[in-house]
């Protein structure tokens, strides 16, 4: 599973507050804490906290400071990305597209070029995907759009837009059912990936429907998630998951062998 | 979700000396407590305590002094159910019969005429499936036979037959792939049930990979399971898991509502 730790967002006030202060060391120490919980990637977000690429450049250049965890950068400013990409010293994952072809056509020959990877939202100019089979014609759209800049499957992370279940219940098994076709466009496949926390907006239960619907997700495909690594219950049943769909050997110290 | 609770089995220990003993406070105390966890059906089990038929209609009395709760009689011997069936105050779920002609027309005109239930286990006497596609041929075999006896889909509860993801991980997956078909064969469909901890069997991580496996057979279909209902984190993932997929609807105290 890859696992995107998504901490590093100006959403969280520490993380703003270091971002306006310069305060390099907050940023340090989420970058070590997400990598010590073996996050794959750095979900790194300057959220509302500024709009200048040389603060997106800064914090990437903490994390790297720090550890040398891959960064996903969770911006879609083409000039943002322009400067940020470069700063990265593996191929970050960019987080994310729509799928709108002109957006697509600003995007990706700036991730093709640097052998980085896409966060793909099945979400189009007519707004949020009601159900399944609109997510799948994005997720279509966006299929072949990468194709055209030479990028591999590989390189493609479809995100089906979870919603939150307390709002829009009725939209999570939509969600369900895309993923589980977004595995069928090639072989091997694109990566399918979520924002996972979106599901548990608003409820009382957080936890327990993230981590329930992270498992249901990975019976229909999922291979990444961003998600809070922090939360070790959450990474445990992805790992059981991951045993159920025989992705990783069954040990019966499997748990204690992740995070050794 | 259809809870059968698992736990008036002889293959436990206090069960096994209740039935030796007749002590049917033993039997009524689980009856009880499996019924306040809100068990939908209680499964009953001689196991090798006994293969007399009067033991096991005595287990069924004393289930029905103390409550209400429906009984799934786990026995497959038409003998046995011959009796045990009519002791039932409301329609009992028979578990279970074979995919095997010879046993099913011994055991279903006894289910059809009670109006009883019944689970169809995916095995016939060539063994256990290795795949999806044998389970899905027997689960073909068995619908078809409810049918003769005119049994309606919805007293058919298929079961894909879970094995130890311990010694046969990659089991699980085919498992998951049957019980995504089985919805598929009629409109309303057939119950789809498994046995649950045998999927945990033999490993360190029981609860964990109950849970887990059993939100998963819910993303594709499950809807009754036998299980240790007293495992309030199972049972709150399985309330979880139907939130997601739209059964139940959506309220902060879920939780709480379900318990109350």
């Amino acid at each position: 599973m890859i696992l995107i730790g998504e901490r590093i967002n100006a959403g969280f006030k520490d993380i703003k507050a270091a971002i306006e202060n310069k305060d390099g060391d907050v940023i340090k120490e989420w970058a070590r804490k997400q990598t010590d919980k073996k996050a794959t990637y750095l979900d790194v977000n300057l959220g509302t906290a500024s709009n200048k690429p040389e603060d997106l450049c800064w914090m990437i250049e903490m994390v790297q400071e720090e550890v040398d965890t891959p960064i996903s950068i969770d911006n879609n400013r083409p000039a943002m990305l322009k400067e940020a990409i470069p700063v990265c010293k593996k191929p970050p994952l960019v987080n994310s597209t729509l799928a709108i072809d002109e957006k697509m056509d600003e995007l990706l020959p700036l991730v093709a070029e640097a052998g980085a990877s896409i966060i793909g939202l099945v979400m189009d100019e007519t707004g949020s995907p009601k159900n399944s089979d609109k997510r799948i014609e994005n997720a279509g759209k966006i299929f072949a759009k990468i194709a055209e800049y030479e990028m591999s499957p590989e390189q493609l992370f479809l995100d089906p837009i979870v919603m939150p279940l307390k709002f829009m219940q009725e939209q999570a098994q939509e969600i369900l059912k895309a993923a589980g076709q977004f595995g069928l466009f090639s072989d091997p496949p694109c990566h399918i990936v979520c924002g996972l926390s979106n599901i548990s907006n608003g409820t009382t239960q957080k936890s327990l429907i993230n981590r329930t619907f992270c498992t249901m997700m990975i019976a229909n495909g999922l291979d990444a998630v961003i998600l809070d690594v922090m939360d070790d219950e959450l990474v445990n049943a992805i790992l059981t998951a991951e045993l159920i769909m025989n992705k990783s050997i069954y040990a019966d110290s499997y748990i204690e062998a992740f995070r050794r």
